[in-house]
């Protein structure tokens, strides 16, 4: 299994806090050691660090833990392997262009396996060997088939709450998807999140010694929300996901909300109504 | 105009020394300041640095130069910005997935604005607003058109070479192409190649003070091609490609020439033999 974790905000912010907290359990206080990722969104394009080694030893994840990038939207992912090997072209996130718009998926879990692969791609093909490669490669083929660069938005996350019915149906699929301009999160089994704005207090890392005054770091108006397998921090309060519940972000915002287990009647079971 | 570092090689290998030497190029023995990236071939994953900052000043930059990525095919470029402006979006290499294979496109040129803007797009499309990124899109439909996945490789080097033509009349195009098995050199005005093999010597950096003795670092099998905008090294004998040569390397060896100037006859005209 892995972990995953998302950021997204209203103003570009720096993820050091956060993932100074998940790079620990990359071989340190936990046992996701086959490799570490995290995409940055900036503008229209991405800054992406992978490394195939554990995360807590990484020259790499170190940079990136002590140089602010800031970014409205951040997906990172340490991986501990089950369906491909180790290596560079099986790690998290993976990227891939679709409408001149750069689309980063990550994937807690795994599909089982002789149904995963009957799933059907298109333009899109995987370089690796994981369940979770060839399930977003799928999920652009569906998005890429029924909508189009001018589709509106309800109508794309329609289709991606449709796929994640099917992946879930399929085995674990905790998963973070954006398109650099919202940020999609789907619980099949564990996902927590914490919306953070003023006014605004301290926090404490539960994976190692670290703990920040936000208030000093921030302006009344941001608004920051993390997306984390487990909470990254032990004096905040997360909220957990709903088995089968999804979650579309941007601006640090929920913009909406799709839950599978609730009837279509429920006055939040759509996805058009900013709350 | 911009700067191009590639290097193809037999054994997995660092790019350390050349990268430094490229880095000061930007910003510092040279103005090409608008943003700098690398990407190293991993088996067929891809491990890439971007940064829209000034190589010579980028933390990130500093970490490649001082972390050794060992690869067989690799492509730097650092960035003086004509088309498009100044952001990761617009930061070379440019990089697309055909066919399950990582695909990498560095430029150094400018084409004709009215010109390039026809050259027809299928699936792969421009995220950023260069003409480079432009011009990689198209590059990558012809393939997809004129090839499969099971082409032989000649045949996908005569589409690139057939492209290349096309992109030299458009304007100035020096360009490196790989999909991580190869890697395709065009030269249209300036571009520069080294091969290293035993018994090696030493060399010296043009931009920085910085010496290395080969001899130290290899086996005597190693052979390391780098190809360069201009050449990186004070003391060793660089080549100059001709204009509207394309070269073909693999594991550090050309292995295929293609020449647009020398008669269809010429006994190096062709794609086919290794020399």
């Amino acid at each position: 299994m892995c972990q995953l974790m998302g950021m997204s905000a209203n103003v570009p912010t720096d993820a050091i806090f956060s993932f100074t907290g998940l790079v620990q359990r990359g071989g340190g206080t936990d046992i996701h050691q086959d490799g570490w990722g995290i995409v940055f969104y900036r503008g229209k394009g991405i800054q992406t660090f992978k490394d195939p080694e554990p995360s807590v030893a990484s020259d790499i994840a170190s940079l990136v833990s002590s140089h602010p990038i800031r970014s409205e939207t951040v997906i990172s992912h340490i991986r501990q392997a089950n369906v491909g090997g180790i290596g560079l072209e099986n790690t998290h996130p993976f990227c891939r262009e679709l409408w001149g718009r750069n689309w980063t998926f990550a994937h807690n879990g795994q599909l089982d396996a002789e149904r995963f692969v009957t799933l059907p791609l298109g333009q899109h093909r995987p370089i690796g060997t994981t369940d979770s490669e060839h399930a977003f490669c799928w999920l652009l083929k569906r998005i890429a088939d029924q909508c189009s660069a001018d589709s509106k938005d309800e109508i794309v996350w329609d289709v991606i709450h449709h796929c994640a019915k099917t992946l879930h149906v399929m085995g674990v699929s905790n998963f973070l998807l954006s398109d650099g301009r919202f940020l999609v999160a789907h619980c099949s089994n564990r996902l927590n999140h914490i919306t953070r704005r003023a006014p605004f207090g301290k926090a404490t890392l539960k994976d190692v010694e670290m703990r920040v005054d936000f208030g000093t770091e921030t302006t009344p108006k941001d608004i920051v929300t993390v997306i984390a397998t487990e909470p990254l921090t032990t004096d905040e309060e997360w909220q957990a996901m709903d088995a089968q519940e999804l979650l579309v972000f941007s601006k640090g915002e929920i913009i909406s909300r799709y839950h599978t287990a609730l009837t279509p009647e429920s006055p939040t079971n759509h996805g058009k109504v900013i709350f």
